[in-house]
């Protein structure tokens, strides 16, 4: 697929694909990467693209942040019924996103505020640089999430911290939001899409069910009882293993070809 | 509302009213803050009376301590359905604070054990000063909790390290209650009441209809079905955004009145 | 019970019992304590045998590691639904550790991978010391966990950091894991042994229907809805308060003769 | 408790106790016992009022009706955020009926309505007379149902039927009532009544621990993972199965001074 | 939107509208109007345009026969992840079905088996005419469903009659299936389509929002904790009743222009 | 298998194998088949007994009764602790039988009661002869259900059915039983234990594979959400139809030589 889809022109999200890993770019700067329609429009056809070509994605963005999230300027007056419907269709975008066939990493620096953080949530891991803030104003505004984010931020920080960020508008910087498992990985300032980038292929070479399975098995079985998940875990592991696939790399390791778990550096 | 909440003097449980929040103060210093069925009605009656004209609350202790928890000299030979009864009291009412329609802020120092845990547990958000402690000593006197701490305490800092503390009586500092979750703000000795009242005064500037869903669909969100989940925050979301009081927010936030998010300091 | 079950011969998990303590150590230090089936029904035996004369159980392992997983040397190929049965046994013996009347401490040091991890995630406290370290391989061996890992340490560190660890294959060592909540505990290199031991020698004075309650009630509570867990709670702490013990131990404390709780160090 | 609640004057909910069955009755037949809010409130004071000195409700209906429904000609114009409270006020009553510490028996007869299946569904036995008809026209009105009936409803008949209900306006006869689970028995016409009394005074002569446990356990372990509920089964089993009167029971039917179950005739 | 979708010419599936309803027509007769992926396909297309142009849909086949189920003959040999996609690929479709902003009305005749129970269970209601009849015979092929049928029919029947009808292949007839709640209503042979028609039709007379919140709520709640259930009813019974639509329909009904609810023919 | 496990002298529940299906038998007439902890042991064995050499299972009882419950004669006075650990003990048989890896038939006639209908619930299939009839007296004994009946029958029947069975003591016949989903066939007195062994020995000659994941997966995936019940579907989907046993039914299909589904008779 080497030319396919390599470096499209788009002008919100841009598309680039390098060694199997897509790499979404959210593009508009001059407004801190706010996210309006078209910009949701965009992440959509690039997660569809990279679905068919690549096998893991980066999500990043130009400028000086992530994303400060919805973009305010085009809250247009709905009805109610049609906001229901607004927030449906972003839900439907990013669950694209997180039920995807291959795992995307988010690579964030300043702002990762309100839909941004939205955004981030439904990416499976989470670099941030040092110049990263994590914020939730919807509360101060008079609104509440809509994206998402009560599910997938409260799933990630707990529902009290969650809380305290909406109800007071609290900022948390990259150390706090590694501590409230908003990100997992904190880097110097500027080398957070650099190190989305290598997390991302290594995990692209891994065997497509096993990445499939773990993105979208976990948090399935995190949300069902205990004895239900044991019991999905047994088919899970059982189709895994005997793929050959699976059956190469076991050998492989037999052999002593493949390299043993390392401890932490 | 100036005059009709302000101080109204009550022995186990002070109640005041400043600038919308009513602080609640329990005020048994020479027992520790003990949690008597006494404790629990004026609690009951505070809580109550703060829906009606407050627009946040606090919950703090006088002496040196917010709460040791139960109080165990009042612990009457009970038969079981007693006891059921006796605990189902207590979880009524730390429901009417929990559910509350404005929010509450804890201000802990010293012990905060047992019962006072289950009482710190249902408000939502915690602020400690660097003397609090935290313990669950049921494990090792032979009864179990019994207001609310196996739901509460268990989904902030999860079942593992709860367990730890009712199987051990390990106590747990300010600064590892944090790591834990059992608080979300460390503040210097003798300063968690000045802080909860700032958070809880912030707060109250909200609008009453984001208050009130921030507090009541979090949770509930966070138990559901995350398919089920992001169905209700359409619902919670687009009603939120077409009140007046988000339309005016909006405006302001667009005409450049409204603050913008800050980095933490 | 004091010969009954004292030091018995086993090959692959030595037994042994010391003040009301059984001890199971995995024992295949040249194999870095593999865990083939031969070492799962010798744990089953195990486990099985402390419910009888135990109050408490440690599990730990012989040589440089605690354990590193599943043996692969043993991994024959299985058909799809003889892996379903296979995992579902892993599942069997070690929900026996996990629902067990009394409850189990690990504790680690060096590889606690892969199924190592899966079998500390079943016990019920977690000692490691500075030289652990916490890895799951299976993603980039092809495979998926199956000793019950994605319940388990699923809801101990949460989805996104478990994603994280299968995905990248990253290891995280004893302080991220303490951070993450993989352990309770930190001790320094070769002393988690006898800190799991001091803690399980301290639980095993508790009543026994105390410890049974703790371990069995609390994650379930966690599992249900709110309003269902305050109703378990009352029939749980209605039950233990009217038990003999407790009021042995209640007025041992109204009577200053039981310790009160104390300041963290 | 002879005379202290016999036959009390209320207006819109007479009350009356005989036999330790308290019979609440809607009496604004000629508006078909629509459900305004004093009538919630004196179903509320009825009760809290059986609480005391009844061991079982019954509720039903003067004239032609059991309940047409809400109160339409009551429905101010409402923001939103009112008919949430509005709303969350009757879920608040009909739960102190459902939570109830003694059973309630409703008896049904001609149209069970809107919020009269409401109140009905929150009772935890219906007995209809083959005058009886049931309806959900809220979807037709252009509403939703906001007493607590797509839970309650809907967990009687299943979500299907309730669908069909509200998307088309269907009636439903006491027959097929009884066949969708929306009641228990079907009496000739005007015995409804008779036949809820005669049932109320047969569960009045229960243990009281045992009708606690059937009518709140019954529907929390049905909406528990099957693990949980068996897990709390046990505790519930365990502490009717030890309390006096089960004693005394049990030794009167081991001594043959207690009826067998009989054939249903 | 006269002519766009009025009478399309499709090959499988073909649609029609007519006074707002959509009607989709299986048209593979001399199949038995088996499922293939191209029937999917069109399903598909047909329910998006649904969407945009009706406000209810009708779903009915062609021939002796509703459908037959899955086309075996196209049962490729698949690997299991391709199996897995396979089957996710349907359960979208079916989810757009079932999920959609408008009702389903499925008229049933003649074999609704495997799939093709399925599509039926996906719809909103189901009319049988009295040659209808259901069948699973996945059971007895070796296979499994992987429709849908685990979760919808499952829903529909309770676990312990899918379990039947998969385990020995049980056929039920019309009259059991309404027993069994799996359809809603019994004509006369020949009559289904008739009957789903008027009964669409006067379903698409209802307020939009209303039909969405039913379709879409009624499911979910029941899903949910009943606490989080009533919460949930809260919301969306404020946000109907303070729509235009409802204050129509309410002004109408109190003037008398609005029919009464019926006694049930 | 032939002579293995044939007709095994038990004094309490034969055991007996024929064509593949073993029948296990309740006998204790004399005390009309009561369940006293040694049938329990008995049957524990003779459900293990089952898995190795069995494709299917019948229960069913001598005399003139499937089982009248609990031998209450047994009912020592236990203290609650005691009595908890006794009902996990009857859940953790019943869970074998329910989990099991071949299906269970019961075949029902007389008295189904207490205990009875417990075990009765744990079969996947049950076949009553006119003669059966159901009831739950625990509730009038002043004790409660302590074998899995408030899991497993309250899901059977609906909490309704159940809190009035147990609150009246009422009595059910076998065709009301029926249509309360207690059970899925009723035949001529006399017949029960034949109907049941014809559909054993049909569900018999089913792959092993489909049989297991029948009876294991559908009960699950009826109590998760539906979003993960569709996920899970698609694993156990793509595992079943990708074995060879499936293959070759597929095949056989396709090749005319597999029955197909036909019209209820």
């Amino acid at each position: 697929a080497q030319q396919s889809g390599a470096t499209m022109d788009r002008t919100l999200v841009t598309y680039e694909i390098a060694q199997d890993v897509a790499i979404l770019t959210l593009n508009r700067p001059e407004k801190r990467n706010a996210l309006s329609d078209h910009v949701i429009d965009d992440l959509e056809s690039g997660i569809a693209q990279a679905q068919g070509e690549a096998r893991a994605i980066v999500i990043c963005g130009n400028g000086d942040h992530f994303s400060a999230g919805l973009d305010l300027a085009e809250h247009a007056a709905r009805t109610p019924i049609e906001g229901v419907h607004h927030s449906r269709h972003w839900h439907g975008v990013f669950d694209k996103l997180e039920q995807s066939a291959v795992p995307a990493f988010a690579a964030l620096h300043g702002a990762v505020v309100g839909g941004g953080l939205e955004l981030a949530a439904a990416c499976h891991v989470r670099v941030a640089d040092e110049t990263t803030f994590f914020a939730l104003p919807e509360g101060t505004r008079g609104i509440f999430v809509g994206g998402g984010g009560s599910v997938r931020a409260g799933r990630l920080m707990g529902v009290a911290r969650m809380t305290d960020m909406m109800l007071t508008g609290r900022s948390v910087d990259a150390r706090q939001g590694e501590a409230w498992n908003l990100c997992q990985y904190v880097v110097p300032a500027g080398e957070a899409r650099a190190k989305a980038l290598e997390l991302a292929s290594k995990a692209a070479q891994n065997a497509p069910m096993s990445n499939y399975a773990i993105i979208n098995a976990l948090p399935r079985i995190n949300d069902m009882g205990r004895g239900d998940g044991f019991f999905v875990e047994s088919f899970v592991s059982a189709m895994t293993a005997t793929s050959p696939e699976a059956e190469a790399r076991l050998r492989a390791f037999l052999e002593k070809r493949a390299a043993k778990v390392a401890r932490p550096e």
